[in-house]
């Protein structure tokens, strides 16, 4: 399944707030044969990167469409070294 | 110790270059007391995420610097989420 590592700009609310959204994203992801495994956020930017597996760009973005609506700014298909 | 996302954009070169500079900065990490964890590389946009734990964002820059001269385009300290 290939990997993606999306960007959230301008982001406003906690790291908290996010993780909320993240749960949301875990109950919806299952629908679109996503698996987001990790997000990572500078606070004090509002930047949020977002590591999933899935399909497509556009099956990760229908999931926090439909999630939250805080769709991301840059979608990036990645491979993983170590 | 803090954690680290950075960005490199249009980076020249395939998926195995890019592991070759990443063991580059394995070897010159210790002498800052930084450790790369993991990368992702977009390889059709060159664009390469690099996520490091260190001392601070300058500590990651100078391995890179040191290592291969392939410094980021934004460094960005983050708090991770699973």
């Amino acid at each position: 399944m290939p990997l993606f590592m999306d960007i959230h700009r301008d982001v406003e609310g906690s790291f908290e707030d996010v993780v909320g959204a993240h749960e949301m994203d875990l109950e919806k992801q299952e629908e679109h044969g996503v698996e987001y495994k990790h997000f990572w956020m500078d606070e004090e930017e509002g930047t949020v990167f977002c590591l999933f597996e899935g399909p497509s760009k556009e099956a990760g973005e229908r999931v926090h469409e439909e999630a939250h609506g805080l769709t991301a700014d840059e979608i990036h298909e990645v491979t993983e070294g170590h």
